[in-house]
């Protein structure tokens, strides 16, 4: 099955399993609505396209590992909206959940997509429950304290932010939990691949900070222009486009570099290439990563 | 070791963890806040009551779930007392945490504590990896929607609410996970202590009910006749004193006679009358369970 569909076909699952009789419907619907329709998918993506270089050897756990990390993401997505972080009243080209549901739903959604993305790890590794361990162990490092997104986020609330610490926890990591939780859902040591998902979680860093600046709200699902209204830091901003642009090309090409060897590494090269495209919208990717 | 102490320091174990080098300084503060002083740790007891009735072969394993579900616990703690919520002022005796550290920091922490409520199961079933499916299964359930803890306060958002799905859920879930849980970690089938839990779920509800309508802010470290301003049911507004003490002390009762058999029954039998009867605060409770 090709990876796009592949990953809605596991996510939809996922999430049927939280609307199950019993559910409170408004909590099943504002779930759905966080998780569908999504953007790129890039990080499920990367985790499927690693696993896949690993030999793959047990589909669902790789299913689980790429649902999981997605499902994080989209918790993130519900609580940085919300009006004590963010206040951002749109999100991929629909209302936000808190505007949508309101601002309890909106902090339940998070909570049970959190809990929901846990849940789905230990359903897919059913055939290889020795590989659940890891796999959790990996996801929740890029999701918790010290050093994962909720991390990042809270240093926000930080009087002095290390910036590398950010950025690294607050879009790095999971970047970095999707390449090693590929390898590792396909029974392979996942520390060789940590800094292919850095790498790459560095560059969608950048490539944010581009669209943000450089883009319409329309382009991107969101408000533009929000890092200098907020006062945070951001790449464009600092190095100006040109410079910017320059960083994420060869973060583009260092990812490629940095692939272990495996024995899919060609047609892995050739996924990452495809999905850093991905990463700015048609108008700046041509100028970027030509 | 005795048990509080034990659940203690397997909490302070846990904790450390989030606030390993590179955490962000006050979430890590708020999330040492949210878990210490606790109350008085119902959960985790009756989780290793259970476990080593079952013969606790593996204490690690047990500490590890013990742990899991008071962090789980205390996260619902801290995003039930949010400004959109229940705005609670006071928690456990000292302001909650969106008043000490704000909300940004409140939401995080909650989200922060769910994280290190899994990766603890994760770290405490090295020596039993074939535990962690069935354990993180039971804990999510407890947890997450369509019948966790988070679905349980889901219902608020509802315009129609089914009163025992609300009070299963919000209340009963965590007893319900807390006694197969502890079967599980000890490497015993968890499904026939569900009604152990589920008793002993409902019990703490009425008692709560009771001492929300019953006893000062100074006794119950949070406000008092909550239920009515908030128009929330409650068992002793509807049964009257009298009537919630009664089936108070036939659910404490009919706890007792579900425990299945198993090596531990007796000592758990004292265990379980000894826990009910710090369900109420001392003015109450003599006239409960006497």
């Amino acid at each position: 099955m090709e990876a796009g569909r592949r990953i809605e076909r596991v996510l939809d699952i996922a999430v049927a399993h939280a609307e199950a009789p019993g559910a409170p419907p408004r909590l099943a619907e504002a779930i759905r609505y966080a998780v569908f329709p999504g953007g790129h998918r890039i990080r499920p993506r990367l985790c499927l396209a690693v696993a896949a270089a690993c030999g793959d050897d047990d589909p669902a756990a790789s299913d689980a590992a790429a649902a999981a990390i997605e499902l994080l993401h989209c918790a993130s997505l519900v609580h940085d909206d919300l009006p004590c972080f963010d206040d951002a009243p749109m999100r991929r080209q629909k209302p936000s959940v808190h505007v949508a549901f309101g601002e309890p739903l909106a902090v339940l959604t998070g909570d049970a997509l959190i809990v929901l993305g846990f849940e789905t790890l230990a359903r897919g590794t059913a055939r290889s429950p020795q590989r659940l361990g890891a796999l959790l162990g990996l996801v929740a490092r890029a999701v918790g304290s010290p050093a994962g997104i909720v991390a990042g986020q809270a240093w926000e609330s930080e009087p002095e932010v290390a910036l590398s610490n950010y950025q690294q926890a607050k879009t790095g990591a999971l970047f970095a939990a999707a390449t090693v939780a590929g390898a590792a859902a396909a029974g392979v040591s996942p520390l060789p691949w940590r800094l292919l998902g850095e790498c790459l979680g560095e560059a969608y860093q950048v490539a944010d900070d581009l669209r943000d600046v450089a883009c319409r709200q329309e382009e991107i699902g969101k408000p533009a222009g929000r890092d200098a209204t907020l006062g945070r830091p951001n790449a464009a901003l600092l190095l100006g486009m040109g410079g910017a642009l320059e960083r994420l090309k060869r973060l583009a090409r260092e990812a490629i570099e940095v692939i272990p060897a495996c024995p899919g590494a060609e047609a892995l090269r050739a996924e990452i290439a495809a999905q850093t495209r991905l990463f700015l919208p048609a108008s700046l990717a041509q100028e970027a990563l030509v």
